[in-house]
């Protein structure tokens, strides 16, 4: 059975009654807005949104549970980035009337499994006709304490550099199964004076920069050292793009605490320090390979 | 020159300086999520999101500008609906390399306009190539009091029903210009006990049964005395749809106060009884013509 034969109204209520909520929540899915409560006067909210589309973040062929993980994942990887907690997700699924009610109640089952994952809840969302092309888009409200959020834009000259896990090769699977590094980032914080940090989402080569620049610092990379994936070129590591880790920026001295209790904490996922932050005025910034953009 | 040629960054570098904010924004648009402050213990979160796609909500000649501000223009609709204030916005555009500088910068142009006329910063988004789709999906997040905001689930048989405005003809232009109706709804709220309300956006005959339903009763419509925009049918101001005006249910007793205050506040804006919650039992619910499904 396809959307049409299906019916907006049946859709939603065949997605709506098992969506994750919490007892924030006040009024989720099926009235105007979401309601929920927003806890913590020592808080402050954090928003973000994000797509999945056809043709570009997933294939036809895509197991549409596959992209429902991905499409939730993408948001939260930015939470992990600021340090903070995702909380409330709405979801815009804008589809061909010929989507199968399977492929969709699929997709479904994707998003809430890593909703389920962080603890967030599914609280609404709207969905559309499309002549032709399906898209995903999620907005992700969540919190920060006041003192503990990480912007791009703290890194010191300095500053040592550090990414998790291994780049490169994402397109051969991990981009659709990935784990955003919230508790990684969590820890981070709590823990460490973290200067400045973002999620890798367009390679190193185009993300790097763009950390430096918000800092207004310059940067050397050790091409040399990279945590690369099994089968990866360094090209490869610094291009390819949807690694989802964390990269991130802290004081030199505190680098030997860190590496000793990041092993203790997180003795599966390598933490590798890959350069660090210089004086802009010290050299002409580094010519890395670019990483995605967009629309070329 | 199309979007190909200009690149995400410079894209982003011409939209994000003059994007609206508001002194609660510590970081807007540029880093991995936006944060901002949210004030009050005595409120509650809003959240809502919704999209305009090519061929559905607009055609492909429609002016940029105009489809920013129906983009916008239609989540904050439902911020009136609660009863609440937008306050934060996102912005998510997926657009063919195609799509000229020139009809993105006036579709900003749009979003910004809708986005100060009701004190809205726009606080970051998400740019992604799209193979053909032109889609804009905005989130919103806002705030109203804890006792005060409105769902669509406390009417009570014997409430009036009211509608704001002129129902029907909307494709002919008001689809594109509308005001959502956000002082209107945030007076109803400040002076009467409203049980029930919603913001008409697939017609009466579609959201009608829904705002019934949501309330366990059912309806009797005076269909004679709609308030049909001007060359419409009764028939055309039930189904047409994309009105963007408040439909609410208040008890009979208040209708002579709301009346009278309504008339010295929204001189010139009607306001119309149009009939009534009844029992679920009293009788079967009444047939209307359908109003718009989505996938259908």
């Amino acid at each position: 059975m396809n959307l049409r034969e299906l019916g907006e109204e049946r859709l939603l209520r065949r997605l709506l009654p098992r969506l994750p909520r919490n007892s924030a929540v006040l009024a989720g899915a099926g009235d105007d807005c979401a309601v929920v409560r927003f806890a913590g006067a020592d808080k402050l909210l954090l928003l973000k949104t994000d797509c999945v589309v056809e043709g570009i973040h997933f294939a036809r062929d895509t197991p549409a549970k596959a992209v429902g993980w991905k499409a939730m994942a993408r948001p939260l990887s930015d939470f992990a980035a600021m340090g903070g907690l995702p909380q409330f997700a709405l979801i815009t699924l804008m589809a061909p009337s010929a989507t199968t009610a399977f492929w969709t109640t699929e997709l479904y089952r994707g998003l809430e499994k890593a909703a389920r994952a962080f603890k967030v809840a599914i609280v609404g969302g709207e969905t559309s006709r499309s002549p032709g092309l399906l898209a995903i888009s999620i907005s992700v409200t969540g919190a920060v304490e006041k003192d503990r959020w990480i912007s791009r834009s703290g890194g010191k000259a300095g500053d040592d550099l550090f990414v998790t896990g291994r780049l490169g090769g994402s397109l051969r699977g991990k981009h659709l199964r990935f784990t955003p590094r919230i508790a990684e980032a969590r820890w981070l914080s709590g823990h460490f004076r973290i200067h400045a940090m973002m999620d890798l989402s367009d390679g190193l080569g185009a993300d790097l920069p763009r950390l430096a620049s918000a800092s207004k610092v310059s940067f050397e990379l050790e091409e040399g050292v990279l945590p690369r994936t099994r089968g990866c070129s360094s090209q490869e590591a610094i291009t390819d793009g949807e690694d989802y880790e964390l990269l991130f920026a802290l004081a030199a001295s505190d680098r030997i605490a860190l590496e000793r209790a990041w092993k203790k904490k997180f003795a599966k996922l390598p933490l590798t320090r890959i350069g660090r932050f210089i004086p802009r005025s010290a050299a002409r910034p580094p010519k890395l390979p670019r990483g995605y953009d967009h629309f070329q």
